[in-house]
């Protein structure tokens, strides 16, 4: 298989720090050949926790066994990437169980305290002595950053994604931060997506589920690289209930949190659709008055995911006919008539037709840009939904159709 | 733009006949820069006619024009490639107007009678006189055959798609016989694609209409290309009327007429897929046991149209995962543990994971084939529905980056 050609999205510098509170250890337990595929994550004492899951009807072995015992409180999280755990039956289960039953003995917990995610090949059995055996050594392991530990989850991305935010009221500042993985089987509902955010306060379980899904829909549920959606999505926010803090109770401070978290999950969103397999842009699309907001989801989803739309752009060709035929199949009916579609902020198209002063050479010098803007106003409502989507590329079939060789 | 490779699925020998009671001209009238882009097509007298249209909420121009005028009976169909005439607004109608007026004065009929279709580039104003101008010399132009015809209205086809059959009753015999195109944008509800089949018998409007309705779902609705649905997918059926026939009411007859008619859509759907573009294989898949049909159509099309098995295929790659995934992804609940899925005759994965006895050698050899089947069984009901899909190639890819340049 050959190496992935690095994102024109790679940030110049990518976040990174020592974190408190949250211990990270990475190996290299031999899912990948040479690379470090396992991160574990070991809270000083358990904390709450929330979590999204992929709504596939077939989930991996990771999200049942989550699933069946996260009772919102965390000690360990073990997360390995090369082998998806994923449709793998009753052994699935059981070869977690036998890791989070070592984990659990090494860090006097319950069995209930440990996460599980796994990232990768779906369909073949996971040894869990890979796992063990690293787990047995952890005690004398020495601590990493958040980088290592974001490169640790990594599978085809090409650059590790990290965010470090802070969150200022009054005299307090909170420290927000996370990493997660893409980038193919990206769409909505997430997607070979694993995201971990860690927030330095004292929240409830109740508290972070409440402010997962405030903000899971406008960011990880708004982002598409191929329409596939995986086995393996995984979404958990961490409080980390910091001792010198009270427990926050203040509704305008949890605004404010609420604001910074909003953020942090858009930008880990966005990075994980930059990285989308093979990119070369990014489109992000935004449809405007919309009757509500499941058309405005509709038809932004529609044109995001629309192959031709997305060879389009990766031909650098303001092709808006099929941004017309994309609106034109999605399951909510529009008036063809009342369409305003602009790339940028060059209108192309109104009163269902071209726009007769349309600028075909600023158009053509718009194409080249990294980011693509496309805007449709549906003229029927108030609604306004924004959907971040991927060009689709000769190097998106490349590196698909060469995966597993 | 460079020329398209040919499908490895176009056949050796192309069917063709001089048909009688229709009278095909074709022309190069300049939508395409040498290709003939233009077939007129003129019957003998008015003959019935059923139509099925895009659903999608934005339809071209020769759509709208269709649905408000065809009342069932058919002197002249007129059909260009090269300009879809599509998102073309008011302009677009006019356009027709005036060339379906001068082909009712040419052909001495009613405006009702003139049916039209466009095919090409989304977006672009059609200019009438093209078609005018051929029309004024239809008169002196001579007559030609179905092939010359298939190959008028092709867009990226890379061979014309024709189908003549008989059917037998008693000492009877009925022709049927059509033409279709293709090939980007094919998806549930058509795309791309136009059809015409012509049945030399005499049927009326009802009966053709119910005949086709009958047939399309298992036909033209259940193949994708590239998942993205088209503004000016048509399919027409036409009853040339014979007039040593009587009127069919015998049921017999016309469930055999009926059978004849679903081979004659199902092989020109089939070949529209085969001419997918940048195909180099054709995926059969097939859900068997499931609970209901609608359940076996999404989570065939959920497979058929993911790109990462799409693109597994076009790398020979038995990746079974992506398609436990894929049957994940779609609307419909399933039980993981339940599925049984197989690749040709090879059974990969049942009871929640991979078949121990798993034979990857022939697996491999397998996928080889130019036809790949992939059969998926539910183990929830009794019902099975078959889509045809492509693989998803470089090839797919460089057509449509490239497709206005």
């Amino acid at each position: 298989m050959k190496n992935n050609t690095v994102s024109v999205f790679k940030p110049k510098k990518i976040k990174n720090f020592n974190p408190k509170k949250v211990n990270f250890y990475t190996f290299h337990s031999g899912f990948k050949k040479r690379k470090e595929d396992l991160l574990v994550a070991v809270f000083d004492k358990a904390i709450s926790v929330a979590a999204i899951y992929s709504l596939t009807s077939t989930p991996s072995a990771p999200i049942i066994w989550d699933k069946k015992n996260n009772r919102g409180l965390c000690k360990v999280l073990i997360v390995n990437s090369g082998n998806a755990n994923a449709h793998t039956g009753n052994k699935g289960i059981k070869a977690i169980n036998q890791y989070a039953k070592i984990a659990s003995k090494k860090f006097n917990c319950s069995l209930e305290q440990i996460l599980v995610s796994s990232t990768g090949v779906i369909g073949e059995q996971l040894d869990p002595k890979k796992i063990i055996d690293k787990l047995e050594i952890i005690h004398s392991s020495r601590k990493k950053n958040l980088l290592s530990a974001a490169k640790a989850i990594m599978t085809t991305d090409t650059y590790p994604k990290t965010i470090i935010q802070k969150v200022k009221y009054r005299n307090k500042e909170i420290l927000i931060f996370g990493l997660a993985k893409g980038s193919g089987m990206i769409a909505p509902n997430m997607g070979t997506m694993l995201a971990y955010i860690f927030i330095d306060a004292n929240l409830s379980k109740s508290q972070l589920q409440k402010l997962l899904h405030q903000h899971v829909d406008t960011s990880f549920n708004s982002i598409t690289v191929d329409s596939d959606t995986s086995t393996n999505d995984t979404l958990m926010l961490f409080a980390l209930n910091n001792k010198k803090m009270k427990k926050i109770d203040n509704n305008i401070f949890l605004k404010k949190l609420s604001f910074g978290l909003q953020e942090t999950m858009l930008n880990l969103a966005k990075q994980v659709v930059c990285d989308g397999e093979g990119i070369t842009k990014m489109i992000e699309i935004t449809v405007l008055k919309a009757k509500n907001s499941e058309q405005a989801l509709s038809v932004a989803f529609s044109v995001a995911n629309s192959p031709l739309v997305k060879t389009a752009v990766a031909g650098q060709d303001p092709n808006w006919g099929r941004v017309i035929m994309a609106i034109g199949k999605s399951y909510s009916q529009v008036i063809q008539n009342k369409i305003k579609l602009s790339f940028g902020k060059f209108l192309v198209a109104k009163n269902g037709e071209i726009y007769p002063k349309i600028n075909i050479k600023k158009l053509d010098a718009y194409m080249k840009n990294k980011v693509i803007k496309i805007n449709i106003e549906l003229g029927l409502g108030s609604y306004t939904r924004t959907v971040y989507s991927t060009d689709f590329t000769h190097e998106y079939v490349r590196i698909n159709s060469d995966y597993r060789s």
